[in-house]
This record gives structure tokens, C-alpha cells and sequence, in this order.
């Protein structure tokens, strides 16, 4: 069985392994306040090009997600985003454990638009009752979305513009960041993200490492007391360093593009495969996630010699399924797969 | 200017008042621990025919969902109501902020039925990431509606035999309860609705008191320890026999029901003056509450005399408006608006 | 039975109860948006000579706190109070239940000092793992406090400007406020309180109406949004109407000092009696509550005829009670308790 | 620099980084569904002679206890612990995070007893206002406490039959458990503790993990729907079986024992050496953690060579530091210490 469900199966690159083994038994102080954190800190703010932003190291996202919405928001906010979003379908109401509603967005791939954004603003301060009514006050998206799909420079441009006029923070997910920034449709740079996200963080545990989010905060309004938080949440890792020692080696000599660019040819193989077998994408992706559709006897076939997650059950009796490349994911797997979609689907 | 725009526009009602007059200087126990309270319960439990139920008085609305729903559900769990329920929409995130998320479904009038409900539950626990997504745990729903429609006995069954198969307590939001009641459509009594909610209030405030909902918990599995969860929010009023005082005067001689249908003779005389006219309803409301669609021009005539509130704008530029009626609505204002719609709309 | 056991087992002062029934009938719009309400807020503004601060007008103490809780403090922070304050021992969790904790300091009296507030302060910032720990960032105090002791001006001033210095809001619960103001120890007034405080409130429930309480809002970093959350936490009265009538009439012809100089003439003679007939007090209350400390036999005399509360049991077997007087206590039963206290205890 | 500040200073034992390196490129499904978590899982349970207990692998201790709390408690309910309780004082408000109140018990050395508990649940339901107070209702307790204490068996015991005798479950948090278990002067077994305790766990992070907390549910009311639970409070790790692969290796062939009996052994040689010396321990401690007395001179030397961490500062000037050894602590490190104890102190 080759398994295609998702982008965590396996444990760490090789390189991070052997750092964790070679760091074993250095004494450090606890809670990320070690040298390699440091370290870690350091090289992401310049692969961010924000020398003054603060970079804090987590263990995994749905935490990460709940600590900054926790964060900026005041008790009766709540925090838009897609209604595909994460925080709304995939964290068994950690957002709302917090205290905050989310408040979901229609969308047709996962992403929202600066005029989705701005008409619901618009419809809320408008409303006589609108105290009566969660205040939308921070903007929560996705990059590359749950679906795959990809914002410009330009869409994100005009999200963040929208944002800071509006004085709502943008706060930006990226749990599979290396698969979208590798992506041949990809514009952004993480400098760019930077600077235009009032927060965001690079995802570890889909991309090389064994677990961590590297949570990047550029707007020095949100940095206060973070580490509180971090703390109240049960996100300060006792053995910080950790996390320190797999971003210093994800972060040095590029190895984070690099491992990521692997996994997005892998995935562009399996699409182009898809794509001339004739067989329809539901979303439009160009990152590790692809989404075909599948009659009922392709995915019997499919099932044999594959893992993969069922997405949708289509009303035509098909079904869209998801494949995702990793990291990890071997070529000689891809290539079987791509053989299997040509000559058996 | 003669107002029409909710329902809670005037004090009590003149019996009510003369009571807390007489009642004035009697000196009480606090916290609804009075013979008021206790004469009060006695006979909202022998109205619904629930001899053992426990009844709560609380002040309002808001305030009461909150506590329900923070009494029933575990941390990880939500609330399924119609996206229009009040709670969804109406109420600042007082679910949220106990720490649930609101599951809203979609509704044309207001109106859950037990297929969406046993819809939702099935694909929430035939899915396999279940214990990644909020759990449907409780189900809210409302009569009459925030539309003005009612469920009749039918429906209602056929909901709470689903809720207690599936094991998710009922809470019905009774906020208009006595303009339900006394509706032409209705066929549901208090009775009724004691034997088939796990719980609901009867709401005072717009029906006659000053404030104060009385909340009645028939299933024994959740009273225990309410009155700390009362305290905790801010619900319980140090001078508790306020409540008792009104609801024992409510629930003597009828007077409930006596006040709601005057409410509702007068809604049902403007509701034929509108038909009449050949003007549409958005919902069809036979409760205290209606909603024509106006054209700009008959919107603006109608605002020269009356208030009243807008509900939503049509794509073809007309507006729907909601105009309500109550205990203390006067028979000259209400003949003094369907004149105007007779000839001047 | 006379009662003597808290001071609100009645109604409302008359002249509240004339108002309401005089205004019963007026329509006015909800939620305090009406009249009544501006107009208390203007006198109340007034009686505080605080022209820039916001009123809100709330229904109960408990909800009063836990709003004011939540509106300050990030999710991390907690409120500094004494072991004693309301919100440590008697509101069931409701400043936890808004996810913060109450951080009390020891007291012998009911009062916090500037120094124990300083104290707590630097140790929390002084210990390196201070991240780890609840951070202070607000103080509640009460006037009166809960034992019926009295913040001098000189005791308010030296706490007011450490909270200045430190960047803590301080936070004054006046639930009987009157009956400090009108105590013969007070030297502090209204205007006073309002110019050291950021946020504080006047007590209606205790004083005079049949509920209600005034949140006088002096800090501008404070007021932002502050409907909101009264609104999410079931605060936001429909007839928002009923506190602005009390509250005009509390505050017009100087009605809320005439009655609480009353509950204290009546309270220094029962506190005289005390005294003279060599019965120790547990607190040195200057307020309209007493705590004298009883024997056995004295305590079974006094219940023949009174009701009280017991406060607490001491070592020697006896106990402490309380004995409370307030706007409607009338003069003839201090007599006759006077009367028993000297010729029977 | 000779390091004795915590027991989490270095990486994993050197068996747990093997077996991760040995099985890092296994593809195996997410959030320890995958066979390393049920294999750990299951030598636990054999371990704990408890085969029906429910166990769950959690990343950190402030997440463990804050998961465990939420999920057994009411809203309005409090979870009684030892002033000193790690909860109490360390977690940043993680409790209070969830809504509820800690309720702090007075203790000379971290522990508490069955007579300290039963005071204060019969002070509470004896109050006649206890609807008004948060209601205690789970015990925490660590093994072994904050302060290196042991509870015997016959007072865990009397703790564990009160608790169960007044309904409230029992929550011992295991942060330190192997080196309880390993001390000369305890007798209770992992299979006693099982079978006390209501709910409990097993600390990795501070005995021998990279990180990692097994929690051990053997009341079967305590079980249901707890993977909602971790999911919500963000500690559902991706990739699960790294926690799986660690407790595997740490329960297969004595190591978790054969660690921490590594770590006591010198713990009672740095303690004999102490008192050898007549220097005092604040705290009788017979775990990894000990708490000598030093006048500042003491202190002074001692911080040429090694580190350690402040505890307290008596009033006579001297201080308590705490010095820890661990599985990692090398014997030379110790015997340098001791010497340094012998010849300087």
C-alpha cells in the first residue's frame, strides 16, 4: 500500500534527525529560551526579511491558530475567513473554546476576496443593531488554502490594504507555506507575506520536521506578552529547543524551498497525469494537495494499491478525492501512481 | 408617531404594576427564594401540566439561552438552531463566549425540521475526522420563530423524537411564547411542548412584564445545579420576587393568554388589511409579528406615522419590513394603520 | 419577624415606584437607547463631575463585574482583589467563567493597601518565570467593602496613583455606595471617586431601586465597544427604560444621598447600642452593615424576634452576625432592636 | 557549568532517539491512530494493571492538566488543589482558561489531605449561600508534589475513598512519576495508582522523552469523547506516533524505571552530602528534586560551578535553591557536586 492521504506520515527529513541526534545531550535552558531557538529566530526573520518581527516556535497549528486568535481579539470579535477554513470545520471549535465566533465566508476554492471581506464589514457597522451582533475584527486565511488553491500578490495585496484601513489584523495560516511558495503559480515571497500579514506562520510538521509552526508576528501591536499566552495554552514546549533545532536546519542552506519544490514536481506530475487522462480537478491546484474526480470504479481501482482521503460525494454519483505529495514522498511511489491513473483509470 | 417596531416598546401590564405596588415594602428573602417565586412556580408548572419540572426566573432572553446552553453542552460540543436563530445572529457571541460554536442550518422561514437535524448528525458522525469538528449536542429552537412562523404539533414531534433517539436535549427558545399560543394556526399547548422540550422558556418580557423569562426544565437529567450556573452569569436577581410578582400575576386568571391574543387579533387585522391590499408577505406569519414587502413609496408613506423596523432588501429594490403588535398595542393605532394601508399604500 | 438580614428585601423607594407607574405606558425604543436613560446618564455625569464619562446602566452586580472583567483584562491577565472582594468568594466563578482569575490578597479588614498591590506587582515581574504565572493587570476594590469598612481619600489616592503608575485600571464595585458616601467616616465624594477611578459603579439594587446599577466609565482606553459586551454577556435590558426612570429619580432632589443618610442613622444607632452595652464588633463599620460578635445566648435571644446573617463562627464559640439597614429599614424596629439588644442581650 | 536547574535539560534517552531514527521514514496514519501509540498504549495498561483504562498520549503537562479539567467539570465547578499545585501557580491561568476557578488549599509541603478536603466540601455545602460559591469538584494532586513530597499509600488511600464517597473524580498529575515510583521512601505502585486515581498521568517530557505525557483514564465516566477534548485545546499531534515510538521505548523492557532509579540514585547522594554537612532541606524530600537552605555565601560558591534555581528567600536572609537530577544527570556531575558540598560549602 503507497499512501497519499496527507502530507504528515512520515516523521522528520533526514537532516533534522540527525541535528535532534547530534544535540541530544547538550544542556539547555527549557522553553525556547535556548541557543538554537535563538538561532532559529534569527534565520527565519531574514528569510522573512523582518529583521524586528517576533518569531515564536509552537508545536502544531490548531494550537497555533487558537493562541493568535486568542490574542487579538476582544471578547465579542469574531474572526472571518472562508467558510473551508480550518478553525471553522477542522478544530472541534478551538476558536470558540477561546471564547470567539468565527465567522465564515462563502467561497468557491477556499479563498476570500478584499470585497467578501469588505461587504461583511459593511453589513455589520451598518446594521442599527449591529451591537447585538460578534464584531468582525480580524481576518483569518490560508496559504496555500485547504482546497490547494493559491492567493495573488495582487489578491493578497488587496486583502491586506483592505485590512489595515479597516484596522482588522490579517493573519495568515500556512500549514503547507513551503508547498505554496514552491508552486509554479506562486508570485509571493515569504518578504512579501511579511509585509503584508500582520501575522502568519511557516508549517514544520507538513514540511520536513516532526512537529512545530514557526509563528512570525510583524505588527508590533500584537506582540505583547505573547509568550503568556503561549504558556496559557499549553503551547510552551518545555524542551523549546526542540523546535529550534529543526527551524535552524529547515532554515539553513534553503532546505525548506528545496524539500518543498520536491514535493510540488511530484504533485505536478500526478496532475499533469490526471489532467491527460481526462479526468476533471475540482479545485484548480498547484501545490502538493490535488483534488481529481473519480467515478466509483476509479476509485475501486485506485483503492487497491493507494491511500488517499475521500473529499466530497458529488451528486452524479462521483466522488473528489485527495492526493498530496510530501516532503517525504518517494518519486518511484509518484511514478507508479502516474502509471496506474494512465493505464488502469 | 405610533410605534410598531417590536414588541417591547411599553412598561407591564397594569395588573402586574398594581401588584408591585402592593408588594412594595413586604419584606422578602432574595435570589427567588420568596413565596412570590414559589407561588409563581406553582403555577407555571400546573399551566404546562408538568408537575415535577423545575422553573427558573430569569430576567431575559439572552442571558437564559446562555445559561442553557452552557448547562447542557461539554466544552467540545454545539448547538444546532436555524441560521436565523437568535442565538446565531442576535446575540453578540453569548454562545461563543461560553466557549461553543453555534451550528446553523439552513432554513426558508425560520424553521428546523428533523430531517436537517438528523442530517447533520449523520454526516458528523459518519465522518472520520468526527473528533476534529464540533459535535452536535443540543438543538435550539424557537416559538414562535424571529420570522413569526410557528411548528405545529406535528413537527415539533417529530423533532424531539429524533433528539431524544440521537440523545441531544431540545431547548426551546419561547421569547414570544404567548403570541404562538394564542396564534389561529397554533395547535400546540403549553402542555404540549413541556412533554416534548427538554426544556424552554416562557417568555415575560414581551409578553406583559416588565422582564423576566420563566424557564421550565422538564427532563430531570438537567437540573441538577442550576441555580450556580444562574448565579454565574449574572442571572440571579437579588430581589427575585420582581419575577415571582409578575409571573404569578401572568399565570392567574389567564391573564397570559388573555394579553397574547389580543396581540394577535390585532396582528391578524393588519395582516388581512395588507392581503387585502394585494401587498406580499415575506413570511407567512400568523403571529404577533408581520412582514409585507413594501415599495420604496409605501415604505416612505407608512414611515410619515409609524415606526416600524426594516428586515431586508430585496434585489428588485423593494423592502421587507416587520411591524409587531403586543399585550399593550391599542386597538385606534392599529385601526388608525390599516386605514392608512387601505388607502393610502 | 423584623428582618434585619441584607438590604434589599424590599421593593423600590416610593417615589421610584410613582415614576414607573407614571411612565408605564409611554412607548420608548429598547436596550437604552430611550429618554429615561440619556437623562439619567446626564444627572448621573453631573453628581460625578465627570462630563466625559460614559454610563451604562446595568441590572445586577455580579454582571456589572464580570462585564468590567472582560472588557479589561487579555485572556492571560488577572484582577488583583482582596481574599474577601464580592468577585473572590460570592459571584460562583463568573470572573473565572470569562477565563480569568481572581488573584487574591490577604486582608484583615476587607481594604487592600497600595503596598500589598505594589508588592504583588514586583514579585510577579521579578520572577523570571513570570510568563508562567497569571499576570496582574487590574484592581477591583469595593466602597464599602463587604465588612463595611471605608476607603479613606488619602487610602484611594496612594492606590489610584500606584494603578496610574503601573498601568492597571482600577476598578471600584460601589454596590453600596450610598451608604458609604453617607457614612459620618467618609471623606471621600462622588466627584472624587470618579477622578480616581477608571471605572466604577453606583448601586441601585442596595440603595433605593428594585434593581439596577450605574457603571460610570472615566478611563477613554475603556469605553470602546463597551455595549457590545453587555450585550454578549445577557446584560443589555429590552426595557432598558426601567433603570433610566429609577436612575433619574435617584439622582434628581438628591433622593439616592437623603435615603442612604437614613439606612446610616439608623445603622450608628444600632451600632451605638452595640457599644454601649460592651458588645464587641468583628469589623469597625462606619456603614449601614454591623457585625457584632454574639454568644451563644445572645444569639438565641436576638433570633426570637430578627432575622440576620451569620458571618462567621470564632474559637471561643461565639459568633460574628450581621445586621444590615438600608433606605426602607424603618425607625421603629432600630427601636425595638435597640430596645432588645439593651434590655435583653 | 555544571547544570542541576531542572529535569529537562537534555534531549531523550538515547533508546527513544534510536527507535525514532530507526522508524522515521514508516508511513503511518496521524493523531495516534497509527500501531507505535497502540502498542504504547497498551504496555501502559499492563504496566498500570488496568486493561480497561482508556490511555492517551499528550505533548506537555499544562495542556494534560487543562484538557483533564475542562473535560470533567461543570462550568460553576472548581478543581481543589495544594496552594503550591503546579496549576495554582504555573500554568499562566490555563484553568481559569477554561472557565474555572482553582481552589487553593493551605499545605506545609505540597500535599494535601483527605481532612483538608473534607473541610472545605462541608464548609461549602454547609453555607446556605453556596449556590453563590464555586463549587469544588475534582481534587488535583501531583505525584510527587511540586516540592519532591511522596503521598504514602495509606494517605492516598484516604483520599481517594473521600473522593470517591462525595462524587468528586481524582486527577493525579504524574509530571515527575518515575522518580516517585523509584524513591526510597514510596510505596505505592503504578498498579495502586491506577486504581486510586480516577484519572492520571505519566510524565515523559521530565523522565526520559523528548516530550510526552501519557494519560491514564480508568473511571468510565471520565472516558467519553476525550479525543474532541485534545483536539480542541490544540494537543492532537499530527504525527502521533512520535509520542507512540517514545512510551513504547520507555515501557518496553523497565526503562522508564531503570531511568528514573538512575536519577534518585544520585539525588540521595547529593542529599546525603547535605546533610552530612548540616546544611537544612526546606522540604524531606526523597525524589530527584532537593531543596537545601544556603546562607548567601553558600549560594555564592555553589554558583561558580553549577546552576540551579532560586526557590524562596527566607526572612534570615538565607535561601532555598532546588537542585534536580534527572535520567540524563551524569554520575561525575554529582560527584563533582558532592565534593564541591564536602570541601566548600
Amino acid at each position: 500500500m503507497i499512501r497519499f492521504e496527507c502530507d504528515y506520515l512520515e516523521g522528520a527529513h533526514p537532516l533534522i534527525m540527525r541535528r535532534l541526534m547530534e544535540t541530544n545531550l547538550e544542556q539547555t535552558p527549557g522553553y525556547s529560551t535556548d541557543e538554537h531557538c535563538a538561532h532559529a529566530r534569527r534565520l527565519i526573520r531574514a528569510a522573512c526579511n523582518a529583521p524586528d518581527a517576533d518569531v515564536h516556535l509552537l508545536v502544531g497549528g490548531t494550537q497555533t491558530n487558537a493562541i493568535v486568535t486568542a490574542s487579538i481579539l476582544r471578547p465579542y470579535q469574531g474572526v472571518l475567513c472562508a467558510e473551508t477554513g480550518h478553525i471553522n470545520v477542522h478544530e472541534a471549535g478551538a476558536i470558540e473554546a477561546c471564547g470567539h465566533k468565527v465567522l465564515p465566508l462563502a467561497t468557491t476554492d477556499g479563498r476570500l476576496s478584499a470585497e467578501s471581506i469588505q461587504a461583511y464589514y459593511d453589513r455589520h457597522f451598518q446594521d442599527s443593531d449591529h451591537e447585538h451582533i460578534v464584531q468582525p475584527a480580524m481576518v483569518y486565511i490560508s496559504q496555500p488554502t485547504e482546497n490547494g488553491t493559491l492567493y495573488s500578490k495582487a489578491e493578497l495585496t488587496a486583502i491586506s490594504t483592505l485590512c489595515r484601513r479597516l484596522g482588522m489584523p490579517l493573519y495568515l495560516d500556512g500549514a503547507r507555506m513551503g508547498y505554496g511558495l514552491a508552486s509554479p503559480k506562486n508570485d509571493l515571497t515569504l518578504s512579501d507575506i511579511a509585509s503584508l500579514c500582520d501575522v502568519f506562520y511557516i508549517g514544520g510538521t507538513k514540511v520536513g520536521a516532526l512537529f512545530g509552526e514557526a509563528l512570525v508576528i510583524t505588527n508590533p501591536a500584537l506582540k505583547k506578552d505573547f509568550r503568556y499566552l503561549i504558556k496559557q495554552r499549553g503551547g510552551l514546549l518545555a524542551k523549546g529547543r526542540l523546535l529550534g533545532i529543526q527551524f535552524e536546519t529547515l532554515f539553513a542552506d534553503d532546505l525548506y524551498m528545496m524539500i518543498s519544490r520536491h514535493a510540488i514536481t511530484l504533485a505536478m506530475q500526478i496532475r499533469k497525469e490526471l489532467l491527460a487522462k481526462g479526468i476533471p480537478l475540482y479545485y484548480d491546484s498547484y501545490t502538493n494537495q490535488q483534488f481529481p474526480i473519480l467515478t466509483k470504479e476509479q476509485t475501486a481501482i485506485l483503492k487497491n494499491d493507494y491511500t488517499f482521503n475521500f473529499w466530497a460525494d458529488l451528486p452524479d454519483d462521483r466522488s473528489v478525492i485527495r492526493l498530496c505529495t510530501s516532503w517525504a514522498t518517494m518519486p518511484q511511489h509518484v511514478a507508479q501512481l502516474c502509471e496506474t491513473i494512465r493505464k488502469k483509470l
